[in-house]
C-alpha cells in the first residue's frame, strides 16, 4: 500500500516540483519580457493565441480539433486592450503566488483575488467572473500551460466506480469497494496527483447522468462485465474527460458512451471524442478519438420495440443543432453518423436512456448494453 | 472488515426486508381499499395529506416544521381529480413492482414507466415529469412511507471526506483515505444501506459549494481539526441532509455550516435546520434543529477588514427574500438572526465565502473558521 501522505507519493511530488518549476519559468519569462520592453521605452504587449472557431483546425489524421497558429496582440497603450492587458497581468501575478505557496484555487476565488478598485480611480479590475475566466484561458494558451499547471481547479464533478485501484495524493482507493456512493471525479487528475494501480477492467462505460449511473451500479454492471463505470453529470467537465483519456491512453481501455439520442447527447459525444472549439488547445490532453457511441440510437425505437410514449418531439432548436452537428467536418465524412442523424430528423423525436425502462427496470443493464457490446454495435 | 456483498451485511439486509414488507402491506392495503369500494359500488377515492404552506406547522418545542393533519380527497368520479387519481394508481402499481423485484428507480425512470397513452384514447397518463414527481410525493405522505422506502432514488449529490469509516452496502470505506476526490454522497443513506463504523471526528463542517470543499480538503482541514467535511453542491439534496442528520443524531456530532452571506445561504441553513415546507412530512428525518451557522456573517466586512471589492449589491429580489426569511416563525423570535438579517439589509450587499481569499488563499481554513470555532462564534 502506498505511504499515506497529504502531498502524495515522493515520486509524484518530485514530478510536481519539476512541472511547477517549468510553469514558473514560463510565467517569469513572459513578465520579464513585458518589463524589459517597458524599461527600454517600448510598448508593453503580449501575443495571445486566438481561441476562436476560425483558429480551430480539424486534424483528420489525428481525429482531433486543434488550435491554429493565429494570435492577437494585447497592448497596454491601446484603449481597447489596456484593460485586458492589465487583467492578464493581475491574474499572472496571483498565479505566481499560488505556485509559490503550493496552493490551488477555484476560478471564483481567483476572480476575487484579482478584483479590486484601481487606486485613485473608480475603475474595477474585474466586474464579474465572466470577464475573469476567459483571461485565465488566455493565460493557459499564452504560456502553453494547462489550468492544472496554473494551480486552478474547478468543482469535482462526475462519479466513478469499478474494477480499478487508484492512488490519489498518496491515498490508495479501491474503486471496487465504494458501495452505492462511488468516488467523485476530481477536477485535477494529472499523473502527478492520481496514479493507476491494479486494474482488471476491460473497458469504461461512460453514462451521461448520475441517475443512470445509479441504475448500473445497483445492478453491479461493472462487476459482472468487468469494467469501470463513470458519469459526467451531463456535459463532462475537464477532469472527467481527462480521466477518461488517461484510462484510454495509459490503460488501453475502450471508452464506451451511453448517452441520450438527441443533439445534446451527440454533442457530448463529439466533445469527448474530438474536443471542443473553446478548449481546442487542450485536445491532445482531453480528446479520445476512438471513443464509441453505443446508444441510444435512433433505430432503437423500432429495434427495441419501444412504445410511442418514449418519444419526445424534436423542437426547432433541436433540428437546427442536429444539422449543425451533421455539418461538423468530423461527422461529415462519417456515413454511419450521417445516417444516424438523418434518422433522428426523419423520426422527428428524441429518446432518453431512461426510456428503456419501458422494457423493464434493468433492461438497459441486463439486455441492451450487453447485447450491443457483444455485437460491437456502436458508432465510432 | 465487513464481509463484501452486493446487498450489504446480513443484518442490514434483514432490516431491509422488514422495511419492505411494511411498505408493501401499506401499499396493498390502500389498493385493496380502493378495490373494495369499487366492488361495493362506492366511489373509489383516496385521502391525500396536503403538502401546502397552510398545512405546515412550526413546532417550536421541537424546532422543526411539521405537516398538519389536513387532507384532500382524491376521487375517481370527479373531472378535476380523475386524472390525478389514475396517475396515483399507475405509480403505486410500478412502485409495487420495484419492491417485489428489489430494484430502485430514479424519478425520471418512474415517470417513463408510468407514461403511456390510455388505450382507445389520445390521452397520456403523464405528459411530463413535472406532473409525475408531485404524485410520488403524494404517495409518500399518503402511505407515510419515505421515498427510499418506495425504492425511489435521486442523483448522488454532494461530497464527503474526513475522520470516519462507513460501511456502504457492505463495502467498508475509510473516508480518511480519499485523496483529492472524496466520496459522492448517495441519494439513499438509510441505516439499512449505510452504517457508521469508527469515527474520531468531533464535528461536521458543511460548506455550500464543491470548490470551497476543495479548498478545505487541500488544506487538510478535516485532519487538522478532526472533523468530517461535507458539501451539498448548493442546496443540499435529501441524501445529504439525511446523512448530516444521522451524523448529528447517531454520532452526536455538531453540524457547523459555512454558507454565503446572502438570502440563498440563509435559506439553505433554514432548510438544513428546520426543514422545508414542501418536505415538511420529512422533517423528523431530515431537520437538524441544533445546526449552527458559522458564517459568512454580515459583520465580517468590518471584522475581517475586507475591501470594497467583496461587496455584491443586494438586488430587489434579495431584499424581498431577506424580509421573507426574517418573518419565518423560527427566525422571528431569534434576536441574533433578526440582527444578522437587518445588518445584511443595512449593509446593502452580500458576500460569498470565496471573497475571504482577499485575506489570503487559506485565510478561511487557517484563520477564519478555526477562530470562529474556538470562540463558538456562530448563530444557532
Amino acid at each position: 500500500m502506498a505511504k499515506k501522505s497529504a502531498g502524495g507519493t515522493s515520486e509524484a511530488l518530485k514530478k510536481l516540483k519539476v512541472r511547477d518549476a517549468r510553469t514558473m519559468s514560463k510565467l517569469v519569462e513572459l513578465a520579464d519580457d513585458v518589463a524589459k520592453r517597458a524599461i527600454a521605452g517600448k510598448e508593453p504587449r503580449l501575443d495571445v493565441p486566438l481561441r476562436t472557431r476560425s483558429n480551430t483546425n480539424w486534424n483528420k489524421k489525428r481525429g482531433i480539433l486543434e488550435m491554429g497558429d493565429a494570435t492577437s496582440e494585447r497592448e497596454l497603450f491601446n484603449l481597447n486592450q489596456a484593460k485586458q492587458f492589465m487583467q492578464t497581468m493581475v491574474h499572472m501575478s496571483n498565479i505566481k503566488e499560488l505556485i509559490e505557496t503550493q496552493k490551488t484555487s477555484s476560478l471564483r476565488s481567483l476572480f476575487y483575488a484579482a478584483k479590486h478598485t484601481i487606486e485613485g480611480t473608480r475603475e474595477n479590475t474585474f466586474d464579474d467572473q465572466d470577464e475573469s475566466d476567459p483571461i485565465l484561458e488566455d493565460i493557459e494558451v499564452t504560456l502553453g500551460a494547462l489550468r492544472e499547471e496554473l494551480h486552478i481547479f474547478a468543482e469535482n464533478r462526475g462519479g466513478l466506480i469499478g474494477n480499478i485501484t487508484i492512488v490519489d495524493k498518496g491515498d490508495e482507493i479501491d474503486c471496487r469497494r465504494l458501495g452505492s456512493s462511488g468516488l467523485m471525479i476530481a477536477s485535477i487528475v494529472e499523473p502527478e496527483i492520481i496514479q493507476f494501480k491494479k486494474c482488471e477492467a476491460d473497458f469504461v462505460l461512460h453514462v451521461e447522468k448520475g441517475t443512470v449511473w445509479n441504475r448500473f451500479n445497483e445492478d453491479r454492471f461493472w462487476e459482472k462485465h468487468n469494467c469501470i463505470l463513470t458519469h459526467g453529470g451531463g456535459q463532462p467537465a475537464r477532469g472527467c474527460r481527462r480521466l477518461l483519456q488517461r484510462f484510454n491512453q495509459e490503460l488501453k481501455l475502450p471508452i464506451i458512451c451511453l448517452l441520450d439520442c438527441d443533439p445534446w447527447g451527440h454533442y457530448i459525444y463529439s466533445v469527448i471524442k474530438q474536443g471542443s472549439i473553446s478548449l481546442a488547445f487542450e485536445s491532445t490532453r482531453l480528446a479520445i478519438p476512438e471513443a464509441k457511441f453505443l446508444g441510444i440510437r435512433s433505430k432503437d425505437y423500432t429495434e427495441c420495440k419501444l412504445p410511442d410514449s418514449v418519444k419526445i418531439e424534436l423542437k426547432e432548436t433541436d433540428i437546427k443543432r442536429a444539422k449543425e452537428i451533421m455539418a461538423y467536418p468530423w461527422f461529415q465524412d462519417h456515413k454511419g453518423w450521417q445516417k444516424e442523424m438523418q434518422r433522428l430528423l426523419d423520426n422527428g423525436f428524441k429518446m432518453e436512456v431512461e426510456s428503456l425502462v419501458k422494457r423493464g427496470i434493468s433492461f438497459v443493464t441486463e439486455e441492451y448494453v450487453p447485447q450491443r457490446l457483444k455485437a460491437k454495435d456502436w458508432l465510432d
